[in-house]
């Protein structure tokens, strides 16, 4: 494709994204196709001879869209934002434009001299503390997911722990690691990859607001100390997914310090808040991490993927993940002069992810930024009200932030029956989660363009829905 | 950014690339800043208000531009390929504005029925055996790099051999893996992440193509049994990254089938050319093979990250990565009615990245795809017999494809003295290996745009170079 074919292609897929943002509430949100209908439309073998943008685009219209779940629609509620913004898609398009492999710092410095700086703006804009920032013995990197961020950090405290004989000789099933019952299952798929075993992590016990029990945390990890185990992990969790709980940090903080465990936060998505002052609480404790992560691609207007991840000391991540000879190469790495970042994630080839982070933050500002947060975590509260002050609805869970867990009072087969009526409805999508056996409803705010019209839409369509399945029963 | 401004930015976008690649030979292939020089020009904190995208775009020009080594110039010929086209980065932007998170088939069901198909004819263009296609019991997904593919199937072959105990009960330092000398580092990577250990990874000996030994490695394997070890895991290679080596694949094959090892075929770069008739019998004994990944990102004009992994026996692959309870989600994935990839890699979420992958098999057709890498073939080919026929330089190993590995006569020195001098003049970016402490220059030629006359021009620097040098020598 010639530079001027890009250019007249390339404008009328502007176009066509920017119609679709103008006309995305006209979809139902969340697709109505049956397994296999997308599938079957599409030709069994590739084509052998070249077709035109025109033709492509035609099949994305009649073929792809029908199976599109609309995740930057303004009324997805559903699992957790994974949201994005004009200059997020630019920033992407200039990275995808420049083409660049910055595997390591010589394949291209800007990609990440640039990523560098960015973390260490997103370091001050959280507070976090200086040992994170890339002028001390810290740093950050992108990562793709919290996920491998989560895997990172294990390796990370599996070497540390294990004076590096894990990678020379492999793993031996006596470490153990802690996480809370309602910690993110991508920790326990870590902790399957890492050769550590699912039958030496302990899923600790929680508090009336499912938060994690510091004192249930300290005497699981005395018991298997008494047995001849290692501790060696403990995640911490600023907003599970289930129903956005923050377990204590300054507590598990504390015992991790004392028994010499690494301290691992995850902050996903609720991390986002804490760049607005009044939400920064949810960070304390922070200070005894050795490493924190969030997603600018859940709630800061970044578009997938785009993980955040900090660590305290990078030569023992380095360590853990470098391929090359330690002679060759730490000098200039732990200098500081040169991050080679391919030896600071799983991977080794890695995109220009920074740029639509850098033109997030610019784009917006960092008062933007807080504005947006707080508008979505005041529709949020603002539900919550509602809820509370129905007399067909409960609140179910604390609502810190921009989830709201609730649930009608009729029971789990009727809470059941009604988000599966209202989803396939289209006019919005939400999910749920299951707590103490209750079935719960689960609202999550924080999608670029929901606007408090939309929320009261969605509160009206509940309710509606609500009564009419009521009526039905009667 | 509303949709008008998202559509008058994104059209300038579109034009600063499309002048980007029209420009693209007047930059310094390889960027010549020193470290910290970008870092430097950017602010220590984020702006607190909103900036323009003006000023955010003149930043890209006068701080980013000049610390970028241009991947996508003709005139790069370093480690390997990583090619783009304009129906990449538009299939990419589509999914950069849909903005879907496509971890389970409900969260878009046209994000993971488009992968499905595509990656089924890829199979068949590839001619891969029937048991890889999603139709029998095996199947593919997208993974980001081939590192994550390989650690995909490092841990596949580990849970197959340990009867999914490891899973459970962590690692036992007792399991075995097998590559030769050449195998890209990766491996080793992903081996330690695995838990299995660098000691328990033998690296065979290699024949004077520097392609694995079959008599080495059954050898190895015998003596790992005899010492009550488990060899669980082979990666053959096609192509590797240091001088393009071919394993012997059916040699390999038979020995992984007799002995019961999981066998991983790494192809990514040289993989691609087995869709042109004449180069598929690179791939005689993928039957053999339990798993094999290639990368579009590096040969066939699709933008970083794309790699494709197939999988013999998909159940396998699901039940190592499954973080859900078995009851809950196999009989509709196992039935093959819907696929859940986050159940097929490390990370949970992931992109619709299958669009790019489709933009770019549909525009150029799988005859154009053919063209363009026979002429990638030929070019280099061409570059290799003026090697051979030169007086000053010798071709150092054999070059099957797109690869050419040649030193100058005159010794290391000599040639580390060549590269350092023609990459800093900036017309071109070449890169090197070490064979047998010989210091050997490689041109890799694989970018979209390299043509014959770019080709003719760096045969022209190099032996110009060569010539100066030679005469200040004297």
């Amino acid at each position: 494709m010639s530079p001027e074919e890009f250019r007249n292609q390339g404008k009328q897929m502007i176009d066509w994204i920017a119609d679709y943002y103008e006309n995305i509430e006209q979809y139902p949100v969340l697709s109505q196709v049956k397994p296999g209908e997308i599938k079957n439309q599409l030709p069994d073998s590739a084509p052998l001879e070249s077709e035109s943008m025109t033709q492509i685009m035609e099949d994305v219209n009649s073929i792809i869209m029908p199976g599109i779940t609309h995740w930057q629609s303004p009324n997805f509620y559903a699992f957790f934002p994974s949201n994005s913004s004009g200059p997020s898609i630019l920033g992407d398009l200039l990275s995808s434009g420049l083409g660049v492999q910055g595997m390591i710092w010589a394949t291209s410095p800007a990609c990440t001299e640039l990523e560098t700086r960015v973390l260490d703006w997103l370091s001050e804009m959280l507070q976090l503390p200086e040992k994170f920032k890339s002028s001390s013995d810290g740093g950050a990197v992108i990562q793709d997911t919290a996920s491998s961020a989560a895997l990172s950090a294990i390796l990370a405290a599996r070497e540390k722990k294990t004076n590096y004989e894990t990678n020379d000789s492999g793993s031996l099933g006596n470490l153990v690691a802690y996480v809370s019952m309602h910690t993110h299952s991508s920790v326990e798929k870590a902790i399957k990859i890492a050769g550590i075993g699912k039958n030496n992590l302990r899923l600790i016990g929680v508090d009336e607001n499912l938060a994690m029990r510091p004192d249930l945390l300290e005497t699981a990890i005395k018991n298997d100390l008494q047995n001849g185990l290692i501790p060696f992990f403990v995640c911490a969790t600023v907003g599970t997914t289930s129903t956005n709980a923050m377990d204590p940090l300054p507590e598990i903080g504390q015992i991790c310090q004392q028994y010499e465990l690494w301290m691992h936060i995850d902050a996903a998505m609720s991390g986002t808040a804490a760049i607005c002052p009044e939400y920064r609480y949810l960070l304390n404790g922070v200070e005894y991490a050795d490493s924190f992560s969030f997603n600018p691609h859940k709630w800061m207007f970044t578009n997938f993927d785009c993980n955040c991840f900090f660590v305290a000391d990078r030569s023992v991540l380095i360590k853990t993940l470098s391929i090359l000879p330690e002679y060759l190469k730490n000098q200039a790495t732990e200098s500081g002069a040169v991050f080679d970042y391919r030896d600071w994630h799983i991977q080794l080839g890695r995109r220009f992810r920074s740029l639509k982070l850098w033109f997030v933050i610019r784009h917006y500002g960092v008062n933007g930024l807080r504005y947006h947060i707080r508008q979505h975590i005041n529709l949020a509260q603002q539900f919550a009200e509602w809820v509370r002050s129905s007399d067909e609805f409960d609140l179910v869970t604390p609502a810190p932030l921009n989830l709201v867990c609730f649930a009608h009072k009729s029971g789990n087969d009727f809470n059941r029956k009604l988000l599966e009526t209202i989803n396939n409805k289209g006019k919005m999508y939400f999910t749920h989660t299951v707590i103490n056996n209750q079935y719960v409803l689960r609202m999550c705010i924080g999608q670029t363009n929901t606007k408090e019209e939309h929320v009261d839409l969605a509160w009206k369509i509940i309710q509606e829905t609500a009564k009419e399945l009521s009526y039905q029963k009667l």
